[in-house]
């Protein structure tokens, strides 16, 4: 490697962290999704199915923080732009040991939102967390990851 | 189960969500220590190893990002309380394939801060994984949990 | 009035806005409550009950933002102080032609907490408003006030 | 109704919250208008005209806290998406037993611009009920609604 | 200098940046005062003077961005705690060629509170800046400095 | 000056603050540069170059600490507008006595990025302010101002 790596694209030839320069890349239309999950005891699953699920305030609530929290997402991740997000969409299986959290979200903008997605998945996940956690210590968020994002 | 669960503490006697009161609860000095690892592409840790960390800044980013998320997580968890937070520390463990981030948080207050752990490691990979997505596509952020917690 | 009024007590004698100075009084567990009502169209009720209150994301909605907004409120009224909330609660009653809202909130601090109540009321009222805009153009919220408030 | 509901905009299919997709919809100037009043005694309204008004913080605070809020409007509002504000302007007129709250917002976006104006007409009743507090146990936000809305 | 240095203490032994753990420290009443001044040209102090200053509006909105700065200090500078402010003040003194700012911040905490007068100095002048940068281009924000701290 | 001043943008006819509109401006690349400096003792700066330096993290923290501020500009100065900023870089130039801080701001956008820089600058400063605070207690900030600005 003999040239400066232009691929650490948050580094200067400095090696010093810089918010990208976006100016000249064209707004066009940017979608993201990304996944993860949260790894209970299926004990927990069973008393959430059948406690919390039919009124639906714990599902609602980590939706609610997921989208919360993609929208400030430049806050968060201290390189990011922030992002006129045109949508935020957060979806959740409950399968039997575990909640498999999907985040979509979609700009209009110079730049990709797939850490607005992952910062929603990631927040969803640990609300879910916070509110399970007096009845399971166990529980573990993991495989968060990006699984599309496309230019349109 | 025949009894209302107590164990859901989030959640009311009619299912809704509410911030659970600590008020009788002692001021306690309360400790927790959470984990989480991104795991790279092998070639990904060489290339942060030959460029990046001489230098500091993407690991300095990742941990100032942790500690300042920590200090959110009552905006970012809906139901959890403000707390204040006599230290925060975020360390990182470059391994061939992944780095494991490690916060551990402490406070003086009626509840626990494991929450403000898992928010710090939460944070700390993301923001890795934003420092370093344009040379890698395949980074999974996982086992976040909390591996230590206690009140003195 | 041939007295600098004391009552005004955001004011200095200058008639300049301070915070006020609360670190002479006693740290106290201190509750207030808050009540307002969002004034629908009888058929923007019969929607709601319909199609949304068996799922109960809007009312889910509105009680997080409520929630969320209280811990957030020296951040909206410039001289408020930062507290730490021990309790928020947020509770709905869906009537013929309103939503009435209630909030209470609770700490253990040197000041009240009825700015919190009242921004916790007017917030989740504001965001039922967001979710049925699309089908009532005429909604008003009002009769927000503090119904209760004491130190114990 | 024997079709899905297509006017709660906020719920999808299942009925689940979802931050609406406006990625198709025109930029175009949007304004919104919104009022509200702060009912108070008269007697207060004598001591604000008396010692509070030749000076200007209360009404300036009020206006700034409005101003402030607005901008966070989608912080605040879990569904409403982030709008760049051209224009904010809050307005108050005194009368003998209320305060009269104005609030005009504009932008260019893709959707419009009457939550801000909400958020900005309660934000700024409850900075001034928060000012008064100490000298009038009775106040009463309300008559808080969109007063005019339109496309340019 | 041969022993660790424990005066930069936000400096860990292995020179990584972290949050002081200050939970052994007593709580104290701990109060600080700041300094600055934004240096304008002397037309720009009589157009304030002539225009401005009458109404209020312009100082006003200085003092409350300092005040609501200063409560968000943790937020801004990364390796400070979050502390209850007991009170915050900050005042102005419009000379010929200059505004001189002074604010006064004071808690009960186990850490002084110098950085969040200095931070209600710093973005109380930069809000007159931004007021007054119309009309002059040569304004200078300078002299910011702590000239008070105690320990009660 | 017989003619009501147009100069003070941010107050109307009335003298009252407003938020300017900007919405008949045109979108505009627009780039600004501002300055500032931290003066220290000698004796301070060469512990930094000595300990702090080498590791990079009080640098780092401060550039971070700018960029996050930059970003929220919106926030923390009442009048001003939220600009999606393309690029935000703070460098740092560690004298003999002072540390020279500089910030560049750009945006494709219908006002300027002056404050933006300012704002980095200032938080940067700060946040130096804080990590040396233990061992220099005669730091100024000062010569904040910027230095250059255009659109393209």
């Amino acid at each position: 490697m003999s040239d400066p790596s232009p691929a650490l694209s948050h580094l200067d030839a400095a090696g010093a962290a810089r918010m990208v320069d976006v100016g000249h890349k064209p707004v066009q239309t940017r979608v993201a999704t990304a996944e993860g999950e949260l790894v209970c005891q299926p004990a927990t699953i069973a008393l959430l199915r059948d406690r919390a699920l039919p009124k639906g305030d714990v599902i609602a609530a980590a939706r609610l923080a997921g989208i919360l929290a993609a929208k400030r997402t430049d806050e968060l991740i201290p390189l990011c732009h922030g992002l006129p997000l045109d949508s935020v969409a957060v979806d959740f299986a409950v399968l039997d040991d575990r909640i498999r959290i999907t985040a979509t979200t979609r700009t209009a903008a110079r730049t990709g939102v797939e850490m607005e997605a992952l910062v929603a998945v990631s927040i969803a996940g640990l609300t879910l967390y916070d509110m399970m956690k007096a009845v399971d210590k166990t529980m573990v968020l993991g495989a968060v990851r990006v699984t599309a994002k496309e230019k349109i």
